[in-house]
């Protein structure tokens, strides 16, 4: 039986770069299914072209509209190979409209000088935290397993005092365990409930308009990272007008940085 | 007589969403042009598109392959329009092929909760720095005033030992003076030069190859801000594999965050 991750971004190969998939009601979220889900569906769909090019270096998802559940088209196109790069472009089709769009450049590493800046969250122990006062319907944080260190989900019923920052600090890994690799880490990078949530202690409507990852490590280390929890930082930079954007790093065994990534948020307010 | 700047950006249009341009000799950079002004000019189309709503809120442009001297044609297309935000797809073809992609999500701003987590750079005099060890081919940065704080461009000929962080401090406007606004604003993003070359303190080729801007100011907050210079701030979070990640943000009058931006860039070692 296949894992409920695999499942969920599965795709039929209809040629030409063009593939089938369906939404999975254990990735459902308030409205259409969890950002992360998509995005992974959409990296999976490059992933398995047969003109793929080495692994993904940079992912930029668009949620242009809602994706209603059912069944989807996705289309790759391959815009331009190098010796040691490839950007594609694609496009997730829901009864003839574009319901989101991506970019995606692949590529081949080699060793070089390497350095991190930044630095991983100290580590400690984590704790669960349920969620509460979300709709029944938003399946998807049960698919991970989650362990806060600060952060957690708030309770929409019993508010706390506005914290004064964004920030959430978490273990987390797929439920149940599968082993990581870029497909995993694309929706763990969205796995961090809107930033609004958490500063203003109440439920707002919120969705991710477009999502960009960046990927630092490459099969081998994240293969090497098996079916551990990784850990997990997020925090706004900006709220305002209606929109804010929120930044993640997701940290592996060792302190090695295994991808960071971006978004940016409509609110309502 | 124009500026350099909306010459460089200036495109013809010829219907449908397609634009003619070319590159401008004063924003060369080593291979091509400077990655800002691509991103200001594919902005550009979407702004000058009779179907464009609002204002520019997200921009990410992948930059697939080199630009050459010239004429380039620019393809934009609506992939989604709600009622106050709108998805772009944006192509850059010269010769037939695609030499850089774009998204950009267009959108209306409401009046909101608003707040800022992350500080700006204590406000500190600047000082030019100048341009050394580069081809003279590489024009762009004479297009600027940039007044450095910290992090002021290495002197290949004679590095200094290399510094801990990559971090640099700036005051930005461009040269001459214009009055910002978004177009300005994107290229001013991509202002800050390639963080390995603080680090390491000589050359490498680099390039970026995906970069995503979040604008956080509305036109009448842009255009208060005048022709005064932007502060400006830049860092990398990781190097390896051939690849690094560098965050920008640029900052107005008042401590007020314009916009962030992240990308991810190839460096050769």
């Amino acid at each position: 039986m296949s894992h409920p991750f695999d499942a969920a971004i599965a795709l039929r190969p209809r040629g030409d770069g063009v593939f089938d998939g369906a939404t999975h009601a254990g990735y459902a979220n308030m409205v259409g299914p969890f950002g992360g889900i998509t995005a992974s569906t959409l990296l999976h769909a490059v992933w398995l072209h047969p003109q793929r090019l080495g692994e993904p270096l940079a992912l930029t998802v668009n949620f242009a509209g809602p994706v209603v559940e059912g069944p989807f088209r996705v289309t790759t196109r391959a815009l331009r190979t190098n010796r040691s790069t490839q950007h594609w472009h694609i496009e997730l089709e829901q009864g003839g409209e574009v319901a989101a769009s991506a970019s995606a450049v692949f590529g081949l590493r080699r060793d070089t000088w390497t350095a991190t800046e930044i630095v991983p969250p100290p580590l400690a122990q984590g704790a669960p935290v349920p969620v509460k006062g979300l709709s029944p319907r938003v399946a998807w944080p049960q698919r991970y397993d989650m362990q806060f260190v600060k952060g957690g989900w708030p309770d929409f019923d019993n508010p706390q005092a506005e914290p004064a920052d964004s920030h959430s600090e978490l273990w987390i890994r797929d439920h149940p365990p599968r082993p990581l690799d870029a497909l995993a880490l694309a929706a763990i990078c969205d796995a961090f409930y809107p930033r609004i949530f958490r500063r203003r202690q109440r439920f707002t409507p919120a969705g991710t308009m477009t999502l960009s990852t960046y990927f630092h490590a490459d099969a081998a280390a994240l293969a090497a990272q098996g079916t551990r929890a990784v850990l997990g930082r997020a925090r706004a930079q900006h709220f305002g007008g209606g929109y804010f954007d929120q930044t993640a790093e997701v940290w592996g065994d060792g302190g090695r940085l295994l991808a960071v990534s971006h978004q940016l948020v409509y609110f309502k307010e």
